[in-house]
């Protein structure tokens, strides 16, 4: 039986790079930056509007600022075009799932998924510390500590905010995950070690 | 380097025979009960009266009008009793751990133990309706559905008060466990690999 492996994490916990080793262990296929351009694909938006909007629900300022491609009016209409973002996104991740097993990273699959195939949901978390460390030497971030646990703030936030708008659940709740774990105990190749198992243990 | 497995558990998730059949697989001694005789050891209370009361803080009723030891100024040591019982336990957790690896069941001995030895802590959940199931099934209780969802409420509240209590941290919170697992979704031996699996990778 064909399961989708999702991987919810924590901004800096290394959940992309797990899922990219576990998708390469297992001979499956990954996406996560791929899910835009089939979005792209779906909704007409432009894969450059699609990646620079696609979690920023409510509140999160910056946009009707930042954009280039749009303005005056944008305000207004924001939330009908994250609406139609999330719906494209959605419409990509079920036809991928439709394909055989794989995995997908954020994007609430774990929620758009549920119900319509065989899932094992992830979360990956890990200490403030760790993750602090962890992006100051993969992001070459140059030792700059408060700006760094600024960013994993902001970053889990938005996170939870997209969670808990577009499903009303809680982000990172342990009940909406199969599995939840510390990357930094076990490391990257041990998370790839234990989901692998878990993977293993649902096929049975 | 010895790692002390503990497992916190949801009632009825079948936590404990999995931490059973874990000691078993890895060849190393499982506390549950045990502690009580431990702590009975210590505080020179009574086996029975521990474990009638070891998890009982504040404001779950009944204690005082059913204890046929203690009764007229029980209410008011309460507290007091509450907190020995807690202090022998915690005495007796840490005695355990010295001896080398081993399972504990609960008793907040993640919290007890945070810092003073190298903790594997696992939380252990599942859908109500598969802890319901477990439970008539285990427990033969005869099919009474409402009873059984109302164990499961009132036994998960005492326990996340009691770790609130001592621990001032949330029971269940993903981040206090490196491994959370559903249980429904893997079985019991599903569980017991994928916890070897991230002992294993701990010891690496």
């Amino acid at each position: 039986m064909d399961t989708i492996i999702t991987i919810s994490r924590q901004f800096g916990s290394g959940g992309r790079v797990i899922g990219k080793k576990l998708a390469e262990k297992l001979g499956i296929p990954y996406y996560d930056k791929e899910i835009i351009d089939k979005a792209a694909e779906v909704s007409g938006f432009a894969k450059e509007f699609i990646e620079g909007n696609e979690q920023k629900m409510k509140g999160v300022s910056g946009f009707a600022f930042t954009s280039s491609v749009y303005s005056g009016s944008v305000w207004s209409n924001m939330e009908n075009f994250e609406a139609k973002i999330f719906a494209a996104e959605m419409e990509a991740i079920e036809s991928i799932a439709k394909n055989g097993s794989c995995i997908i990273v954020g994007r609430c699959a774990d929620f758009i998924l549920k119900n319509k195939c065989n899932c094992l949901n992830v979360f990956i978390h890990s200490s403030k510390q760790n993750r602090v460390n962890r992006i100051l030497d993969v992001y070459k971030m140059e030792g700059d500590v408060k700006k760094t646990e600024k960013l994993i703030k902001d970053m889990d936030k938005q996170r939870a905010r997209h969670y808990k708008y577009y499903t009303d659940s809680d982000w990172g709740d342990v009940s909406n995950y199969h599995l939840s774990l510390d990357s930094g105990e076990f490391g990257i190749d041990g998370c790839v070690d234990i989901i692998e198992k878990a993977y293993l243990a649902m096929k049975k």
